[in-house]
């Protein structure tokens, strides 16, 4: 057991991953060198957060279609044990990084931190930041980036702000996704976002569908007014 | 930070359920104290894992309705914020004891175990334990269950053992959920279900839905054969 995160973590991951070392004062200095990084650069990370199979990845994939050549795009995607999204992403002819985390149930700035010297962030625009599937440990963990987005999927139920509410405190736009999924499922959009809301007032609540594209633009315009502020 | 779990833990949730000092030692002294509990009792203790939102309480309802007065059962029901499903559990006419974890992503034996005292034991057949929503921490901690079950719903994706396989290591039976939603979505039970077994050969694959029913029996049957054999 380590002592960076007892929960979850092998020491052989960390060192797969180049970290050795203690928890949240470590993280944050990673962080502000990561954000000082961002800035220097002209690029806006966004951290991308959310349950197991809310559809993080397949809002990547939409959004890098749609983003097309106009906005230079990346990818740091992590995974406990699979290079499954990173190898989905990585047909959108964009730069991807994938990150194993092994047992680790979260990113940390101190394992970002590496990854960043791999990719041309000078040539970037925009980089995406997809974590780890949890909706508890990862909003903990400052990477550097300018905003986090949680996404919930609306098969997951109404209430997942309330119950989850240390995720939306830190996060500045609340994905509802899969909204194609609706009218099978009782899921109440309005009163998540009033749940949100309540816990944090200016949290943006963008519903979509990455598959039928539905909301998309809502999410793009978010990304915009994001760049042009950051 | 605490010492426990320095992903998510803050001190003062700590105090509120009761947990002093660290880690995995004393959680598995503890997950010894509350098995041998559970054998004393003759309790069957199951362990229910799973995403937030694949509906392990949709589940516990459901397996509830089923059982009826034939199997004296109880509930566990653990969350970070609310008593939501608790209170949807105690409908059910059962013991239902909710713990709230603060920022804690995962049940301990430690969190457990005065619980435990709280509840009829020796009047009871059958406790569920209804974990904090996460595929990633709560399979690493040991309660004293007799058996885990990890639920993942076909809204989720058909490579989640495959990204998160700790948890399928961990588990005895997969609980493959809201199988109603099958036609609207693209999920492949026996892909899944063959991934898992690559993890572990001995996990049961059990598809249902809860909603309708459809799957119910297999569940039931796999509660029976562990009642019968523990």
């Amino acid at each position: 057991m380590c002592d960076t995160c007892g929960c979850s973590h092998r020491p052989e991951s960390l060192v797969q991953i180049g970290l050795p070392g203690p928890i949240l004062a470590r993280n944050d200095a990673a962080a502000a060198r990561n954000r000082e990084r961002f800035l220097r650069a002209g690029v806006l990370a966004v951290n991308v957060l959310g349950t197991p199979g809310a559809g993080k990845t397949a809002l990547l994939e939409a959004t890098l279609d749609a983003l097309g050549r106009d906005v230079r795009a990346a990818v740091v995607v992590a995974d406990l044990a699979t290079d499954n999204d990173a190898r989905r992403l990585r047909r959108q002819d964009v730069p991807v990084l994938g990150l194993e985390t092994g047992t680790t149930c979260h990113l940390a700035a101190t394992f970002l931190e590496p990854a960043l010297a791999r990719l041309p962030l000078d040539d970037l625009d925009l980089l995406f930041i997809e974590n780890v599937g949890n909706l508890v440990c990862p909003a903990l963990f400052d990477l550097g980036e300018a905003a986090k987005v949680a996404l919930v999927s609306v098969t997951e139920g109404t209430d997942k702000p309330e119950k989850y509410p240390v995720m939306f405190q830190h996060t500045s736009a609340f994905v509802v996704s899969k909204t194609d999924l609706l009218p099978y499922v009782e899921f109440d959009t309005a009163e998540a976002g009033r749940l949100a809301r309540r816990l944090n007032p200016a949290i943006e609540v963008i519903p979509l569908s990455a598959k039928t594209g539905e909301g998309m633009e809502g999410w793009l315009r978010w990304i915009e007014a994001r760049r042009r502020t950051s």
